[in-house]
């Protein structure tokens, strides 16, 4: 048994602060001078360290001074494969994907090279304050098995699969339905609940996907219904249309998946960008979520998430934020939260009345404001309630595991710190809005050069290096 | 007469890509070991170094290797007095304005606070490769003889002028129409020519200016018909709705600007979101100039501005790009392309028909897409055409000020590196096509870290320090 403590400025959340519009600060816990007490790697209690150190006599306290500690970053939806192309110009979806992202997973069946990417791939999540990811990997079983095992070696809670496509992709890609079946089988008794992994089906995006290889992933969440379901939803509207299309008993992108039975608790549809009312209705009754993807979504083009029709609560979807790297041009929940605030103003705009007074909606408006509360909830507590992980992950309670990022609130550009003074009346926080107000400037002004320091099941895994 | 020479692989433009449709290189040059030869800071002579190098027997030469070497940035639109409050949570424009804005911009009237924001300014500035801007101060004349004083010292070619508001702000910040009109005659009698400091009038925004302050800024450009004129225009819906009704013999944004004869040559209209078809062949027709922000047309929700229709080749725009600080989150011109690039591409998925088939305007949608070429004109020459000071910066022609920047592609998050390595085939760009690359490489996945040198006028103002 490993008992350490950890002191420093605790910043967690209780509740979804979309609950709480005009008190979101009920649905967060701010500790200025806080104390987490961790055993084998699990969280075993926290609270103020005046209160709590007395409770642990000769306890080993690591002090983290000068930062706000956060858990850890939930990335719900990445692609390891595209590691090195992120950001390549510059298509939109489809052509895209033929032009830069192929060629380069195919590389992945090389047993180097992946395991060259994949360490890549961790290195720059945990620079980034990122400790959990939902994953893509390729349709080489080699990629996923080297992802979890790169994952197992850092110890890091993960989810990802082996990721099938039988059509619309270049010959030297396509995965077979049967192989795709066969190696998903192999992978999920071998992979799934082992360490912290976890294992998604994952059937790359509708179009990619054949009758055959749908009725496989319906075959193989019935057959592990333990198994998480991941995969794309509503990204483009030439795919859209592309797809229903080829499914003409379907009328929307949803029905698809739902024609196999995959949509329910623990199934990702990542984008969700033109999904219909009639679409995130289904999705909430169902317990489905949702990832918003930002930075891909304005880097491809693909259009605007309505993010206060996903957080409506008359119809609730659960949701979980990720970077889509590649699609997605930063590696950084930072950088998707900027893009996720850019996104929720401009959509704002047009709900306000300021464009047409006739389409007004005030409270949809308002929930499209992303604040710091909102922000930082979604890619920790949030986005572990999105990908049903809540239980493990996501905050501070005792029984989680202790996984956690200490920010440097003056990281970033030139101008960070200078801009950051004026949210604080001393040298560091000591209220929940000054920390509130800290947060959302490193999601605004800095970027993952605010990440200090990375810790996964108690354990530092990363430093930033002196500047 | 100081002659020195920089060697290093050079890349600029000789013309706009956008006339170069498909064929966008034809408006760069790329030198991969080229040399400029600077006098007495302006530039003397360029090309390849073996052919220039033997003209001058005994230059002294700095080399800059495994870097980028390309003309200073300009940012056309960008306010000092914000430097502190950039990015601050969370409203659109007009309540943004009085809760962060105007608080903030007053403490300039302090001559102390007002150098330290101003240096703090410029610090950021050349810190993101920004050489030369056109800039908005306060009300206060401090604040303006601060900007210039500043600007001297440091020997950069800038625009600005004494900022006038004199409604719709807090009675602590509105000046009246003939202070405002007197300081900026004594300052432009003081300021304007002088070294490399230029005079614009600057009416903040129609919103802000009564008939009278309009009027005095047109008797102002008829006194003086060389100074610029710098203002806003049609940034937001519920903007142009209040001033249209202020108004009421105008029919459009541009036609407030109109009614007192500020619109032609020398005049920047900064966001330009929401002008019509009308007002960008009018703005077209008498050479006037839109700013395109779009950190800060995100940021605050403005809206997407219609990059492919300002560059309409049959109502062509004159245009800078600007970062709008503090309405734009950053002070990179670096990331002003990012977001950039963004609001082309979702501009672009409305016009290539995957929205809507009727509105497909597949010319346009091209135009939308901001290449390398086209993002890195423009806030080079581009940008220098737009402020119609392309006569003396802008690119590396002889004649020109020498303002650069050693661009190190590697510069950027932890992923950037093993990114920009799929551009190249060596160790260095070889080709146009390798360089242009990079570029993209820079603008997308990377950020102001890729700053790692600049250089006004010859000389070398600022130096990364060592990670």
């Amino acid at each position: 048994m490993t008992l350490i403590g950890i002191s420093g400025a605790l910043f967690d959340f209780v509740d979804d602060p979309w609950k709480h519009v005009g008190r979101e600060w009920e649905a967060a816990r701010f500790e200025p001078d806080g104390l987490l007490v961790i055993e084998d790697g699990i969280i075993k209690d926290r609270g103020p360290r005046v209160a709590l150190e007395p409770r642990y006599p000769g306890l080993e306290i690591t002090h983290i001074k000068d930062r706000l500690i956060v858990p850890g970053f939930i990335d719900g939806h990445i692609h390891v494969p595209q590691t090195r192309v992120l950001g390549a110009y510059g298509e939109q979806l489809l052509p895209w994907l033929q032009k830069w992202v192929f060629p380069e997973e195919v590389k992945y069946k090389d047993p180097d090279y992946a395991q060259e990417g994949t360490r890549r791939f961790f290195d720059a999540l945990l620079a980034s304050g990122t400790t959990t990811c939902q994953a893509f990997t390729t349709t080489h079983k080699v990629a996923t098995e080297t992802f979890f095992e790169e994952a197992s070696r850092r110890n890091m809670r993960v989810i990802a699969g082996l990721t099938g496509i039988d059509r619309n992709a270049p010959d030297y890609y396509v995965d077979s339905a049967e192989n795709f079946y066969r190696e998903s089988a192999e992978l999920i008794a071998r992979w799934h609940r082992q360490g912290r992994n976890l294992y998604a089906i994952t059937p790359r995006f509708a179009m990619g996907s054949s009758p055959e290889m749908m009725q496989r992933c319906e075959q193989l969440k019935k057959e592990n219904p333990d198994c998480w379901v991941n995969t794309h939803i509503s990204e483009n509207p030439a795919e859209i249309r592309t797809l229903l299309s080829l499914h003409e008993d379907c009328s929307d992108y949803l029905g698809v998946y739902e024609k196999y039975g995959l949509v329910g608790p623990k199934f990702s549809g990542g984008h969700g960008v033109w999904l219909s009312n009639a679409e995130f209705s289904r999705m909430s009754q169902k317990g489905a979520a949702v990832v918003f993807c930002p930075c891909s979504n304005l880097f491809l083009g693909s259009g605007l998430f309505r993010l206060g029709r996903a957080t409506d609560p008359s119809s609730r979807v659960k949701m979980s934020f990720g970077t889509d790297m590649g699609g997605g041009n930063r590696f950084s929940m930072l950088n998707v939260l900027e893009d996720a605030y850019k996104v929720g103003m401009c959509n704002n705009t047009l709900l306000d009345g300021s464009v047409n007074p006739a389409l007004q909606d005030v409270s949809e408006a308002e929930r499209n404001k992303l604040s710091a509360y909102r922000a930082f909830w979604s890619i920790t507590l949030g986005g572990a309630e999105g990908l049903y992980i809540d239980d493990k992950i996501g905050n501070f309670e005792p029984g989680k595991e202790a996984d956690f990022v200490a920010l440097d609130w003056n990281g970033g550009p030139p101008a960070t710190a200078w801009h950051q003074s004026i949210a604080l009346a001393g040298e560091r926080p000591e209220t929940m809005e000054e920390a509130a107000n800290l947060l959302f400037g490193i999601m605004m002004v800095g970027d993952e050069r605010a990440v200090d320091e990375t810790w996964v099941m108690g354990q530092r895994l990363y430093k930033k290096s002196a500047a």
